[in-house]
């Protein structure tokens, strides 16, 4: 197998955008800073047979994928991406050179259309399975801040797209469900395989200079709603006829809502905003072909979530739990 | 086991720096720039049993050498280190909770000592052996660029210190050799679980103004020796009787000079000045209470690394062997 640098040059983009003074080659990558811009950082890993396996992800949607959940970070802080770095552990036996080249490639591929560089990276040997680990440096404009403890009682709470479609394109491809040929699927299938990170709802919310408190769906619905109750210190109402979600969902009866409230790994971006606010905003994100849902309300209380529907209210948990009442 | 949040929570610093806006506890980190300062950044992986074995490395050990190792890219190119951000798989069993938190505090020691400061990270399980990535986000004053390629022809080659003792240090340890508990090998063992990120020295060669080639000894002398050779297109002479090692090394005579030449992990940094520069700089280092060695010098020709001893020069190639000639 090659070294560490001749992994890297395959992967190497050809043109190196303005900011960048030194990307793969020397001990750290070198990039000037932006005017007006802070800095956005994060890190996400995905081990295999943990959180994806070879059987119902190809080499090119891990790699994908991996970059996906981290952007995905940096759209809930409103950022625009500009650079990441990967970290692999490839095992012994069980992946082939060309293999690990595709899970670049699946970055690559999203990443070129994100306008994010990869700037540099680790490749290490591992006697167990894969674990890629891809760190995201992104921008925000100075001031900005769309952080989970925004929110404020009065507000308009939304989402950005789906929920569930993941958990559901993950139930199909684990039972190697004969549905995933068809067509009505493919969108579930997609979701889970290949996640839109929300950047250019992240971008139109940050230009908006508006106060917004904002979260990623990695973890479900009802569990990013309890991090921005708590962090802002409000309750936080979802009415259930709002929560959008993708048709097909409709064949599994029994697992809808959960997956809807908790399947996580939606990616999309869940948040709140001023109600005066609201329809600027949702008017914005639609005319760049985008989607936003108003999904409920924050009132003032203490931190807790729930859920209105025709049955009632019900409190929440984090796991999407539904506590009658 | 806790929930990340948790986890973060308990290694979280008790106070920002000025430039941190969001540290741990949202998507992502977000932080100012700083005026007339580039960035850097970097990221290094250790694998349990590949890197590492809980035999010879203690878990603060651990999380000490993996951002030891990051820093020491930072140092290499002149920079401060900053800000840093952990990925951890903890496996399902082996470790207790406690080691993990013993990972951080490791790190945490480090980082105090360095002024860097954890901003975010992620702890994911895994059914197989432990894989911690740390990510360093360094900054160094703008245009300052001490690059691999900045070698030229008349350039003194200089080291910061001793070579093969973090190789002699493992090799005591793997062999549970009763020397451990001597005094005199204290020092190769603390070089192998806690190597020093030179990044004093690497702040006084960014500061100096100077054109500086820099790389850090993470592979081994040889090898890097040759890393600046290439990327600079210059030959570089090392001398034998100049190159610094501890003198314990001495006691493993058949050992000793496949160490220094490529045991590796010494962390170090090896790199070249012009020779009207060097006095200036060895005095600043050594005003500062480091070290500095002239160990060579850089001249014209294709890319390669000679080794000149009392048997006469000879090439030497990036794994260290010497082709006598």
């Amino acid at each position: 197998m090659e070294n560490e640098f001749d992994w890297l040059k395959k992967v190497q983009p050809q043109k190196t955008p303005g900011h960048l003074i030194q990307g793969i080659g020397d001990d750290a990558a070198l990039y000037q800073s932006e005017a007006s811009f802070d800095e956005v950082a994060t890190v996400d890993t995905m081990v295999e047979d943990v959180h994806f396996k070879k059987s119902t992800m190809s080499p090119t949607d891990i790699g994908y994928k991996a970059l996906a959940i981290n952007l995905s970070d940096i759209a809930a802080m409103g950022g625009k991406a500009c650079y990441y770095l990967v970290s692999i552990a490839i095992p012994q036996s069980g992946w082939t050179e060309d293999e690990v080249v595709e899970i670049y490639a699946g970055m690559k591929e999203l990443a070129n259309r994100c306008g994010a560089v990869l700037i540099g990276g680790d490749t290490v040997s591992t006697n167990d399975r894969l674990v890629v680990t891809v760190t995201v440096i992104g921008r925000v404009e100075t001031g900005r801040k769309l952080l989970r403890s925004n929110a404020k009682p009065g507000d308009i709470v939304f989402v950005t797209g789906p929920l569930g479609s993941s958990a559901a394109g993950l139930h199909l491809l684990l039972k190697g469900d004969k549905r995933l040929e068809a067509f009505e699927y493919e969108a579930v299938v997609r979701a889970h395989q290949r996640p839109e990170p929300q950047l250019d709802i992240g971008r139109v919310l940050a230009k908006s200079g508006f106060r917004v408190s904002l979260n990623d769906v990695s973890d479900g619905i009802a569990s990013e709603a309890h991090e921005i109750a708590e962090a802002s210190g409000v309750v936080i109402d979802l009415f259930e006829g709002d929560l959008p979600y993708h048709e097909s969902l409709d064949d599994f009866p029994e697992q809808k809502w959960k997956w809807i409230l908790s399947g996580g790994e939606d990616f999309q971006l869940l948040g709140t905003i001023a109600r005066d606010e609201w329809d600027h905003v949702k008017g914005s994100v639609e005319g760049q072909g985008g989607e936003i849902y108003a999904i409920g309300e924050v009132k003032e209380g203490e931190s807790s979530v729930y859920l209105h529907n025709e049955n009632g209210i019900h409190s929440i948990d984090k796991s999407g739990y539904q506590h009658f009442g």
